[in-house]
């Protein structure tokens, strides 16, 4: 497959959107080389945004991970999660002296209650007081206890129906070189499935999460939409969400869609990339 | 089911969005005293909308049969539809000489084609010659002959690898108070099925169809979402899709929900209107 | 919704089948009068088998619990399950020195080994010894740790490729009157999604089990499929299995389709039975 | 891939199943040297049947096509298909005066109806007096108008509950060497997608299919299953239903499975043929 080098792609926008796993980072930390990508679109005057599908952890503590590797340039303000839009969602739906339910770690459930409201681990949930519970949260799929706590939860969303939200569209998510691991979106797909209720979702590839991030960038500059491009390793969710957001599309092959490969998943899947290139790096 | 009356709901609002088929509109015609509905809007200055899931017409078209029947408030500003996000997609992706091939009339085309484009209906396109179609639009279920026609596009999208754009989410669509008939997106859809690639879809619920209506709203008035409701008859478009962009939502059972099933329909789903109403008639 | 007693139905066959939970037993235990049933059964010369999706015991146990609560009639010979369907398919596959690694408890890979295979927990796998490893069967939910033991099934099988069994379609199954939890099924589509495999799958509606019982059946007597009638409480999986393979078919309305809800469930589903019945009781 | 020659697989059962299309046949009529392998069969005393889910034609049809290109060895008696399932379906339902509606030629019809039952066209369904109807057969994809026709079929569905069969699970089929069509089975899936029911499918790889040929098999000779090899060119239809149903199989790379591609395919699927042969072909 032909790539394009990075730099000659990337010159062309006003703004960029990564992708975080695969594009900037791997299971072995940052990916060598990409601080020059960072600044060389300070250089040149070019905004950018990291796009993640990650609801387990604040922007402040994802900025601190690649702040304490050394990447100064991103920042808590660089950083738009689906935990953001979860908590936006939230927002919207506030009413006083309501309470969410949530399958997640204590740290992901402090994230949305920064908004002012309650949250409740489903282990504490009380199936004779749920009264006050109006929704429920997939958070995280670390923080519980997945056999007894996943049963917990079909059966309150079997006896209460409520708006259930999940905070991230992934159904797995990569832990090493060779492993993965189940997300917390394929847990609430397989509860979706056996309750036969509607979940929201929240993450890449839907619309809104391009939406939080143009509304960003439009803050700093004004800018079309086919001045954007995002970057991701992913077709499934950076490429053909941008795609339909109407950004350009640059498929990098340092992740999860192995150069070997990427001619072929091009083809069958259908979701074809505005460039190739082999990384985000800038030498 | 207890139901509020519509005024009571729509006077705490901003701004309003209304699904067209089974609220304002139904086989007959216009939903009788809706505009009185209009009426009351204007009075009380609040903005409206109309989102609708028609790729088949052009918003002029559309405005121009509420209209002829008398509706004189809905204009063509009025309308947003999800043809006018596939003619946004389009026009981000426009390039000298490329030509779009189509399912669907020559009028879906030409609202698609004001944006500068070439559109080929299928029938004529010529195998030995597809250098210049770079995509594809899935744009009305009218227009072509299905047999001949849905097996030439299969054969097509098999032989090039193009970005494929399905212009109507919907999957059928009532044609009388019995009947229906299968929509494009569900033609879509079985093509989708049989060639295993992914189409992108324009229309409620999705994200981008309220992102659509919400910035034209903002350039007249300053709104958060939560002060703009979401009215329609549909809970797995209207009312999701509402919920998921953070506006508050009101069910109307005078289209595809029936009175007697509504409260079944809303438990069995796990979408929660935030109202119910028997109808978006003020009298 | 009318229904007719289980009397006059039965008695028109030369056997019949069981389903049986929700058919005769349920939280509490033996459904009160089922004694009955077979009573008549025996005396009328009606042949008897329960066909039950529950691979995570044997058709020994399974009888035995009958048996302890005084139903005579129930003895292993007249017990048919996906665990044996399992069994079969391993015993066709038997190779020297080969071993299934599982999910589920030993007790559940005691049955399986029975024809002479060697299995091996998942927990118990050493991904640098997976030689003799040559499929995997998901046998049971309980037995394993959920979080660790489903990732490291996952990764096993994204490590090498083996054809993969499900001893259990069942996506959940009842725990109490109001309280369900995930059957090994629901598990087993979990982890096919992720890994994008396709897995083989035992039991009811497959027409594999009926075929098992229809071979058990004219081993005793010679009769026509349209001769035996299959009695269950769920259209899913009895009802429209048992239509499929030619067998009459009696829903009962003691188990998971609730009396005031069968007639809309026929009527959404399409799902026809033959009969249906308040219960399999006959008093 | 390594493969083995068809020879020294075949001779080691007691029978063989074939696929046709992909194995026997092509687009462009018999393969080459497939006439020496069933000479091989013959002399080796191997018993044969050729499993096809093919619901447009009777197996008198379907053998006179094999007899005009000299193939002398297939004879009806040789051929099971999943049309034949579909009449056995309907023979077991039989009732005096009722009637069967269809989406298929005449040709099809006429097939089901040699069990004597009464057939209708679905343009000739009078939604007047629907009484005799009792069910829906899809049959084939030809011999109807599929705007007018595809449409009826669901408000005819949608206006009477009734039992509906699929008489070809495949969603496509083979036309020439680079085209396919939409198969009776993609109709359907469209069909029971917007009614929301559930429909009856018989055909590869489901086992019935697998169960006629061995009820028809034993007839000949006593065998056990994995004593007879299916040999196909479809991982999804031919291969996972011969290993579910204990048979061992032979993966052929003369249709739709590329030899370039066998080894990704098998890899990705999951669905693992006991060999692979360049073709059925005995030289």
């Amino acid at each position: 497959m032909r790539t394009k080098s990075f730099r000659s792609v990337v010159k062309k926008y006003k703004a960029v959107f990564f992708d975080a796993f695969g594009v900037l980072k791997n299971h072995k930390g940052l990916i060598p080389g990409i601080e020059n990508t960072f600044e060389y679109l300070e250089k040149k005057g070019i905004f950018y945004y990291i796009l993640t599908n990650d609801s387990s952890r604040s922007p402040e503590e994802l900025a601190r991970w690649y702040q304490q590797r050394g990447l100064r340039h991103v920042t808590t303000d660089k950083i738009l999660s689906s935990g953001m839009l979860t908590m936006e969602f939230f927002k919207t739906k506030l009413t006083n002296g309501n309470a969410v339910a949530y399958l997640g770690t204590v740290k992901s459930a402090h994230y949305i209650e920064s908004v002012g409201l309650e949250t409740i681990p489903v282990k504490d949930v009380d199936f004779n007081n749920l009264d006050k519970i109006h929704s429920f949260a997939f958070l995280d799929d670390e923080g519980f206890d997945w056999k007894k706590d996943i049963n917990k939860t079909i059966n309150l969303l079997r006896q209460k129906n409520m708006t259930v939200v999940v905070a991230n569209t992934d159904i797995n998510y990569p832990v090493s070189k060779n492993e993965i691991s189940v997300a917390v979106g394929g847990l609430a797909d397989m509860v979706e499935q056996i309750i036969g209720k509607n979940f929201i979702r929240f993450g890449k590839p839907d619309a809104q999460m391009f939406l939080l991030a143009y509304e960003r960038v439009l803050q700093d500059i004004k800018v079309n939409r086919n001045e954007i491009l995002m970057v991701g390793d992913t077709l499934y969710t950076d490429i053909i969400g941008g795609n339909k957001f109407g950004l350009d599309t640059a498929l990098v092959l340092s992740g999860n869609t192995l150069p070997d490969m990427a001619k072929i998943r091009i083809g069958s899947s259908g979701i074809i990339p505005t460039y190739v290139c082999e990384s985000a790096v800038i030498e």
